[in-house]
């Protein structure tokens, strides 16, 4: 099917020059000629035309996020707002701090055609204020409405982090995870892992530190305390229940070597740690930890994408899945 | 008084043209210069801003940065979008990467009343796009006209560097420092360094490794090279020529550490390093490197009680500074 992007490659205009001759906005009157007439010769089904509904475009897009606080969503944000630039349309960003309340101010925003879209990352019930005439995307989580979801290979990861432990020799695994268990793709990361370990013979548990400790907010200290807790329980037979853990995110990852650090815990030697993420020291050197990483670049250009297919009207995909790789930052043998 | 006509007049151009530049319209971006460069010429007061045309508040306020990807701004951004939520404000995140183009377009869109005002974190020259009539709080820089800035205690920073390495036994310090030099708070840091050294009597020299080396950017590497090679001449002696090095941000002084390390420099007993920022591992662990700590979260309190004022038109104050403190981060005796 021929896209916006073809037509704007064609006339050599920039997309957002695309979608301007598209939305009836001022463009020189070389470029609109060059844009019709490339959408003559392409066939290009301006949908938008037919069906002649969004009389206003606010061309923002609110970016909704737990709190950029954690460089995994800083990056996610960063990247999306270039895209959403490249495209001739700003961000507005929602920092929801995991709270409802803030949530559905921005789904009643779009509901208002305040903005004209949204991209979420919820792991709160918002089912109730997600609307078929939303445009909506979402990172990693589903929704029962037809909202497209963008993801990695979160079961894959899982199993990519079995692997890697027990290739090296690792007999007694952990799954560690913490956060909200409303269902989403991340929940495949335990699944991915768990299988993994099943068809290899190793033993491997799960332990939920659910939502009650946040690494992020205020008082987050209170997580560094129940994982130096679990830790000193988990060596009272002198030796390391568990030589390699796996956690949902690099965060997690993170509060646990440090904690393990301080235990005087040899990582990798004694246990091995895997997060999930792809974090990088200061967001340009080395992995924080080894771990599954997300190619969240391509991540956001994809979602940046579908929410302007969305917002024009077309058809997309209901879920899309990227691929993801293990990568070494030290934590494991 | 000089009228839209003489500007027309001046940039050979039509007086329609003129009107569009004032308004964010598009026109050329030959014509574009042309009237530019005659506002800038005539000193045109832009009197379409203060036409009070403030009908409709949008109750959105645009964050410029240069990009999130550096962990200060994230902070910074994710404070500025709490305290705008508290006053009914929404925020639109922008990341310049340094490219003027974006900056100002944001400024068009400002001045075309699609935001209220701007908080922004410039080291470019916009003072052509920089407005009167346009609320705007700016993050350690000055502009000419009456904008206000908030800023910490840079001089007094520097001064604690110094006096932090001085009182530990450095013999022979260094100032090292990168990005843009355009006449802002932050370039006090050197000063208060280089005026504590002399007052102790005690070498200091100052390097600039300028706008060439990006931290964040793509090909960041360069950066990386270029400081390793560095300090490969610092020590050709056999022993590293300074002893205490101060850096601009915590951002160069992660990545100098980075360095020494590789090359075997032993921090802080050959050299001590403090940067400046106070960034934390992960935004909540213990202090990336020993540094001088801004109040961000107070800096983003205050910027947005300011851009409040402005926005209502009240009077506000020119330069806010507040207080800065050292804080260790094990890179310091």
């Amino acid at each position: 099917m021929v896209t916006i992007k073809d037509v704007a490659q064609d006339a050599g205009v920039a997309v957002g020059t695309v979608s301007k001759v598209i939305n009836g906005q001022y463009v020189s009157e070389k470029n609109r000629m060059k844009v019709e007439e490339s959408v003559r010769k392409l066939g290009y089904q301006m949908n938008f035309y037919a069906r002649g509904l969004k009389t206003r475009n606010t061309y923002t897009v609110a970016a909704i996020v737990p709190e950029i606080l954690n460089p995994f969503f800083a990056i996610w944000v960063y990247h999306i707002e270039q895209e959403l630039y490249k495209n001739g349309y700003k961000m507005l960003l929602c920092n929801t701090q995991g709270t409802v309340e803030k949530e559905e101010h921005y789904f009643r925003m779009a509901a208002q055609n305040k903005v004209d879209g949204i991209i979420c990352v919820t792991y709160r019930d918002a089912e109730p204020y997600v609307s078929e005439e939303i445009p909506l995307v979402s990172l990693d989580r589903h929704f029962e409405k037809r909202v497209s979801c963008i993801s990695s290979d979160n079961y894959l990861g899982g199993e990519l982090a079995a692997r890697k432990m027990i290739s090296t020799g690792s007999k007694s695994l952990l799954y560690l995870r913490s956060g909200s268990a409303v269902s989403g793709e991340t929940l495949k990361r335990g699944s991915g892992f768990a299988d993994c370990c099943k068809a290899n013979g190793i033993p491997c548990e799960t332990v939920d530190l659910g939502d009650d400790f946040q690494i992020f907010e205020n008082g987050s200290s209170s997580i560094d305390d129940a994982l130096c807790n679990f830790l000193i329980s988990c060596r009272r037979t002198g030796r390391m229940r568990y030589d390699g853990i796996y956690t949902s995110t690099d965060s997690l990852a993170w509060v646990l070597l440090t904690q393990m650090r301080k235990l005087g815990i040899q990582v990798p030697e004694e246990a091995q740690i895997i997060g999930h993420d792809g974090l990088r020291m200061m967001n340009r050197g080395g992995y924080m930890v080894s771990s599954i990483a997300q190619p969240v670049e391509e991540m956001a250009r994809k979602s940046v994408e579908m929410i302007l297919k969305k917002i024009r009207g077309e058809e997309t995909e209901i879920l899309t899945i990227l691929p993801v790789k293990f990568v070494d930052g030290g934590t494991t043998r």
